[in-house]
């Protein structure tokens, strides 16, 4: 693609470096904010660099947070003995969309990844260990809430493992067929995950 | 959805304001800034506000261009006795990148659509009657390159109308089936034309 200005070129490689942006649709946006008035594009991108320098995270759980500590950690409402461990901070705002978890969390920030070179000293495992050798036993439980991929399934076997010298209980989120899924087209794992880990029907 | 801080909340309101793009989708692209190094953000965040402060639009034809004459209207080796009425600038590039075309560009800013409050007067189109005025003849054809939509349409009807006091030959780039298109699957109208408008087969 030839563009009509070297500004408009470097924008575009620019946006297209983005998750999911290709160069059309890169070009569609920045054409987009040449279209609109200035004060548009300056508020999409002070919004951005006030946020890139200023975002911080949790110093307990790792999440993103605008303080040292993020909300949930310091509040005093929530469950601290009750940690969840998920791989980013979008699982978090996933988990506290649901209304349904009142405990804390702990963001590893990854999962283990020999082939992307991510082992377990990369990821806030440490971290999470000295948070429970620490907690004068108030953690009674850690739920493992990976995604169930092969890394999310790798560092979860891990963690059970270390995690066994903690005298706490440890669970994992439910695997099953998904809400308004059809057993007809649910994969065999699946189902077969849903089977071995029936619930009594309440 | 609730964001566990304020900045990613407002970079994502901001995001979410441009063209196709969701809270969803806002919400990964922010995140995925704020994993990556700082200087990426900074790249990003510069290269949109230094296109927006410094962005021109060509005196002669309002494409985008870097300086006050596009390239393509300053080239003295396109043929500028052919211009093309087109409706943004992204057409420009669309028709530039298929290398068949040698003419020049009249950008119309948009086309007339009566259902948002755009007349004839909000477009470039006494720009273009200027033009052709002061072009001492050296003009020669003017080909509507618009959308085949209903303001498309309404546009080019009332461009012919007004251009055909001029001494100029009016055409219109050919609607048919597109390449690779299915003839069994083409809608009634463009199947029709591409009857009614049938070419000598070369």
């Amino acid at each position: 693609m030839e563009y009509p200005s070297k500004l408009i070129e470097e924008a575009v490689n620019e946006m297209a470096r983005l998750p999911g942006i290709g160069k059309k649709t890169a070009l569609r946006l920045v054409l987009h904010l040449v279209k609109e008035k200035e004060d548009k594009t300056i508020l999409l991108t002070s919004a951005l660099s006030t946020l890139r320098a200023n975002i911080k995270f949790c110093s307990t759980c790792h999440t993103i947070a605008d303080e040292s500590q993020c909300t949930i950690c310091a509040s005093n409402r929530r469950d601290h003995s009750i940690v969840c461990v998920v791989e980013e901070s979008k699982d978090v705002m996933a988990i506290e969309n649901t209304s349904q978890y009142f405990g804390v969390y702990h963001v590893l920030g990854g999962v283990i990844s020999p082939m992307n070179g991510i082992g377990p000293s990369e990821l806030k495992i440490d971290s999470l260990f000295s948070r429970l050798a620490s907690s004068d036993d108030v953690i009674k439980e850690v739920i493992l809430g990976l995604s169930p991929t092969m890394e999310g399934d790798t560092t979860a076997f891990y963690l059970n493992k270390k995690l066994s010298s903690f005298p706490i209980k440890i669970s994992s989120i439910a695997r099953g067929i998904p809400m308004g899924g059809d057993l007809e087209y649910a994969d065999e794992i699946t189902l077969g995950r849903s089977i071995t880990g029936r619930t009594l029907f309440q």
